[in-house]
C-alpha cells in the first residue's frame, strides 16, 4: 500500500488515482463552501466581511483542508461535516496569518501573492477580521451536521490546538526567539506548537468524527504519528524554501527568516542536513500510515491520499 | 416580586438578601475559578500566560459573570457549569478590551486602573494574549460538565454573539462611525452588537443550559427582553459616565468619547434625555422579568438577583 518512501523523486500510492485532479476537486469544493459560509459583503459591516473574505478566499495551498478531506477517507463522515472541519481549520490558519503579518508582529506586506490584509484595508480591520474568523471557526463547528458529542470533541480539539499549548503559544515562543540561537530540540518544540498543532488537528478531527460515527478508533495513534511527522516536515521544508525560493514562487516574502534573524532548521543544522531530515520525516509519515492497515474495517486504500499528501508537502516548491 | 422600578434611588427586590454580599461571593468564586483555569506562568510561554492572567485577573466589574450567576438561579445548572460560562464570557470580554486598547484601535493606556496590556507587555504579546483568550473561552465551554447538546448550543450562542453579527461587527461599525453623526436607531444597532450581544449571551447561556437540563424553556423570551434592556442601558450609562466621571473613578480614561469624536447617546440626545432613557430601560428590564413569574416551575425569587443587577447596572457610578 505505501509508496516507495525511499524514492526521493516522489511517488504516489500504487493503485490510487492521480493526486492532481483530486486536489483540484477539493480546492473547488472548499472554495464553494467558504464562499457560501463566510458572511457576505452585502451585509453590514461590509468592509469587515470583505476583509475576511479577502483573507480566506482565492489563495493559499489549502494544506489543512486537504488534510481534512484526505483523513476523512479513513472513516464514514459526511461531506458536509468534512466541509465544516475544513472551513474551521482554514479560518484559523487565515486569522493567524492576518494577525502575524501585522506591523506589531512580522510586519509583512505580501501574502498569497497579494497585499496583506492590513495593507489592503487597515490595521484595525485586520485585527477585527482575524478575531471574527476565529469566532467563525468555532461557529461553523458548532453548526456541523454531527452528533453533539462529536461536535464538542472537535471544538475541544481545535481550541487546544490553537491556544497557548499550540499555535498561539508557539507564536509567542517564536517572537521571544528572534535573535537567539535555539538548539534542534527547542526549534522542534516551537514548530510542533506553531504549525504542527493545527496540522495535527486537521488530521485528527475527521478521525474523531469518524470514531463517534462508529468507525474504528484504533487508528488514532497511527494518524498521530503521521501528523507529527508531516507537521515537522512542513516546517523544515518551509525553512528550506525561505532560503531557496523567490518571493514570486512563494507568494510571500522570501529570505525573511535570515533577515529577521529567526532561528530555522537551515540555520540550526545547515541546508543539506535539513533536506535530508525532511526526507526522513516523509519516510516516517509513510511508515506511520502502514499501522492503519492493521485496524479492523479500514481499507488500506483509505490512506492513499494521506500518503500522497506527505509526498506533496515534502516535495513542494512553494 | 419586582422592585419599585420608578424609584430612581435604587431598590432591591423585596425579600431577597442584600446584593453586596452576593456579589462579593460571586467575585471571589469567579476569581478562584479563573486563577485555576488560566494557564499558569510556571508553564511556557510564561510571558504570554502572564499577560493573559494580567488581562483577566484582579479587576473589572465582572458584569458578565454576575449576569451568568444571576441567570443561573432561574434553573438547575451545576456550579461548575456556571463557572465555565462565567469564564468564557469574561475571557471574551477581556480579549476584546486588550485588542480594543491597542494603538491600531482605541490606543488607550489605562484599563481597570492599570496600564493596558500592550503598555505593560508589548503589542505582539497583547495581540496573542487576546487571540489565546478567545480560544480559551471556547475550550472551557467544550470542557464544561454539561450534556453535549447543551455544550454545543452554548458554544454556538457565544460564537454568534462575538462574531460579525455581534461584538466584532459592532466594533467595526464603531470604528467607521468615528467623526460621523449617527441617529439614535444607528447608535442603538451598533451598541446592541458591540456590548449588547455578549451581555445577552451571558444571560441566555445559563437559560440554554437549564433548558437542556430539564428546566422550563418558556422563560427565554422574558430573559431576552431583560437582556436587551440591560444591554442597552449598560451602554447608555457608559456614555453618561464617560462625561460625568473621572478616570480615577472609572479605572479607564474618561472623556474619551468626545475627544475621539465618537457618537454617543449623550452626543445624540443630550445628558438629561440619556439619563431618562437609562431609567426607562431599567423599568423595561424589571417588567420583562415579571414575565417569568408565569413560567411553570420557576419561583419568582429566582429572578431576584437579575432585578438587583438591573438596578446596579443603571445606578452604578463607575
Amino acid at each position: 500500500m505505501a509508496p516507495d518512501a525511499g524514492n526521493a523523486a516522489g511517488t504516489v500510492a500504487e493503485g490510487s488515482a492521480a493526486l492532481g485532479p483530486w486536489i483540484d476537486g477539493c480546492l473547488a469544493r472548499f472554495e464553494r463552501a467558504a464562499r457560501q459560509a463566510l458572511p457576505p459583503v452585502t451585509r453590514e459591516p461590509s468592509r469587515l466581511h470583505d476583509a475576511m473574505r479577502y483573507a480566506v478566499l482565492d489563495g493559499g495551498k489549502r494544506v489543512r483542508p486537504l488534510l481534512v478531506y484526505a483523513a476523512g477517507e479513513v472513516g464514514s463522515v459526511s461531506a458536509a461535516a468534512l466541509d465544516a472541519m475544513a472551513l474551521a481549520v482554514e479560518y484559523v490558519h487565515a486569522y493567524s496569518l492576518v494577525h502575524d503579518d501585522m506591523p506589531c508582529m512580522d510586519d509583512d506586506v505580501l501574502r498569497r501573492g497579494k497585499p496583506t490584509v492590513h495593507v489592503a484595508y487597515d490595521e484595525a480591520t485586520a485585527m477585527l477580521a482575524g478575531d471574527a474568523l476565529q469566532a467563525e471557526a468555532f461557529r461553523v463547528l458548532a453548526a456541523a451536521p454531527l452528533p453533539a458529542p462529536a461536535c464538542v470533541a472537535l471544538i475541544h480539539e481545535l481550541a487546544v490546538a490553537i491556544s497557548t499549548s499550540g499555535m498561539c503559544g508557539g507564536q509567542a515562543i517564536d517572537l521571544a526567539a528572534v535573535g537567539h540561537k535555539l538548539d534542534l530540540a527547542q526549534l522542534e518544540r516551537m514548530h510542533r506548537m506553531t504549525t504542527g498543532a493545527l496540522l495535527r488537528a486537521s488530521i485528527r478531527m475527521p478521525a474523531i468524527a469518524a470514531g463517534f460515527a462508529g468507525a474504528a478508533g484504533g487508528m488514532a495513534s497511527a494518524l498521530d504519528g503521521y501528523a507529527d511527522a508531516i507537521g515537522l516536515a512542513f516546517q523544515v521544508v518551509d525553512d528550506i524554501l525561505d532560503v531557496e525560493a523567490t518571493s514570486d514562487e512563494l507568494g510571500k516574502t522570501a529570505g525573511k527568516d535570515a533577515r529577521q534573524n529567526k532561528p530555522t532548521y537551515v540555520s540550526a543544522i545547515g541546508l543539506e542536513a535539513a533536506r535530508s531530515w525532511a526526507e526522513d520525516l516523509r519516510r516516517q509519515a509513510h511508515a506511520s500510515l502502514d499501522g492503519i492497515a492493521g485496524v479492523a474495517g479500514i481499507a488500506g486504500a483509505a490512506t492513499a491520499r494521506l500518503h500522497q499528501l506527505a509526498d506533496m508537502i515534502v516535495l513542494r516548491r512553494s
